[in-house]
């Protein structure tokens, strides 16, 4: 029965125009709360449904974007991403896209997943997320002319690493960090990062190191830059321990941190220090924990980053030829990019 | 080319039986990860795509669970349901299942995006959240005998707000941390919670009040109920106000809050309040904030109660007549609940 109707009747019994009917669905925000509700009624009470099975055989289009969803960790890192998949989910709304959730242990299983997906439901397009060097996702992605962006930036220089990403710059997240040390009168300015390796890590620990290394004749700091550093696994334990380490060892100041998790056992680190002043410290992320704890953070523009992916997809999505794989016409035009600047969230800690 | 491969090419060429198969695929962490990397490399080399719409055109499944999904709040809370999600997402995939995602901004236009998902991706099932008094999505659900499960019980008790749910014992949870701060000698025991009318708000209340009422010969505290109670929006800046407000004219030297967002509030009250003691605090959701700022809080079974979920939806999709409309058959049976309870994490707060 609910098949028969038309978004054309339920504009017209409205009083309305198409549009305002397509706009209550996709973007009510954009639709007065009374014409809103009134529609919304007579949708319900003509029992319309939008015929996208219809308009999917007609386009070959399923509207549908898939995403992966890891395991919670220790749930502070961890919501940087879920506030992503927020941002997503509502702007790819607003472009006429439902966002389809999965789940996979490493690049493999995701690529089997592709698979599995693409044979099913049909997805036009995926978001990754969690990019890193030697990245087969992507190369598996490029190959096949499959629509894609990545949130993270491609970390490998080879070719066919080439395609559209979002990304937030960590290295100005982190440097910005520093330079707020700086201005407050901090000379040993210590970095609490990951082991070498990934992407994201080098990116955060780079930006600390440049802006020291740069201020080094000023500062007399540049010569310690690896007394100052401590690479440790991501972690509250972890963050506090190398905190520790370095206040003994290194008596810094202050401490830059690759995320709020390392920053929130450092500050514990710091409270039970004794100094004549109390050791700064800022973390990466502004997650609700470092509301919580009072922690000066670099806050990433998450709504901004979702947003920046939907509108690449959605102009993917019109013009197919931009995604095209490079074996097929030769060395790829420079792939659309867009790198976000983060902020400096200033509470106590520093 | 890749609809060609079947599940037995794949099972014969990887020397495995089909179920291993089907497990790497949809429950990895059963099959040895030895296994599990030769079956998804023969899969990657089969090119095979598990034939889900040829499976859908044959059972009528589309094997997809549709959840919404909110903007972000203060992110504390909230993070609440990104837990649970993370947990549905993942024990779906076990089932077979997969999460489709939408946003609404209340019941109507998610009842309107109901008749939207229908028409297009067919959702086999819905899970609900936040449920509440006067719930119209249940009964149109129930209505019209579609598949559906609430995180969150039926706040009406009108026969058709009779519905399969999974929820957390909200009551046992702040009676278990009053209970806890009886245990540690306190005797005016505060609650900071939500105005009256919002279900899960009131069931915590109701858990305090109890326990307190219970013991108020003993502890001559139960005539203070009203003096020792406040009710006021979600917030940590509205925790704060209320728990100074309480601090200055109730003197209590513990206070149960209805979230960690209130809590956190409470907690700079706290420290700024000059007593013999520190006032003792705690919160509820157990939250990465609650952590970070060694928040004692009640802890609910999020991953549990998202396979509860599951587990429900996967017998009603079973047996379809379980979910049949109370008005096809007369009165409607009881139907299937799981109520969980929560348990208390301890921190340096109370």
């Amino acid at each position: 029965m609910a098949d028969k109707v038309t978004i054309t009747d339920v504009a017209r019994a409205a009083g309305v125009s198409r549009q305002t009917v397509s706009n209550t669905l996709n973007s009510p925000e954009v639709v007065r709360e009374e014409t809103r509700r009134h529609v919304l009624e007579v949708i319900e009470r003509l029992g319309y449904r939008a015929n996208q099975a219809a308009r999917q055989m007609r386009t070959g289009r399923s509207r549908l974007i898939a995403i992966r969803i890891d395991p919670g960790g220790d749930g502070i890192s961890g919501s940087v991403l879920d506030r992503f998949l927020h941002g997503l989910t509502e702007t790819a709304a607003h472009e006429g896209y439902r966002v389809l959730l999965y789940t996979a242990a490493d690049d493999r299983a995701e690529i089997a997943t592709y698979e599995d997906l693409l044979g099913s439901y049909k997805p036009d397009a995926f978001v990754l997320t969690a990019t890193h060097h030697d990245d087969i996702r992507t190369s598996w992605l490029l190959e096949r002319g499959l629509p894609f962006v990545a949130f993270g930036r491609p970390w490998s220089h080879l070719p066919d690493a080439r395609h559209p990403w979002v990304d937030v710059d960590g290295a100005s997240g982190t440097e910005a960090a520093t330079r707020h040390l700086l201005a407050a009168g901090h000379r040993r300015i210590g970095f609490i990062g990951w082991p070498s390796g990934s992407g994201v890590g080098d990116d955060r620990r780079a930006g600390w190191a440049r802006t020291f290394t740069a201020l080094g004749s000023e500062t007399g700091g540049a010569g310690d830059l690896d007394a100052l550093l401590r690479s440790v696994e991501d972690g509250i334990e972890s963050g506090e321990s190398a905190a520790r380490d370095l206040l003994r060892t290194a008596a810094p100041t202050a401490l830059v941190c690759a995320s709020d998790s390392l920053a929130l056992g450092a500050l514990q680190a710091a409270r039970s220090h004794e100094g004549e002043r109390p050791v700064a410290v800022i973390g990466f992320d502004d997650t609700p924990a470092a509301t919580a704890a009072g922690l000066t953070s670099v806050h990433q523009p998450l709504a901004e980053a979702a947003a920046a992916c939907v509108d690449l997809l959605a102009r993917a999505l019109e013009n197919p030829d931009a995604m095209r794989s490079p074996d097929a016409e030769g060395s790829p035009s420079e792939q659309a990019h867009v790198l976000l600047p983060p902020s400096l969230t200033i509470r106590q800690s520093a």
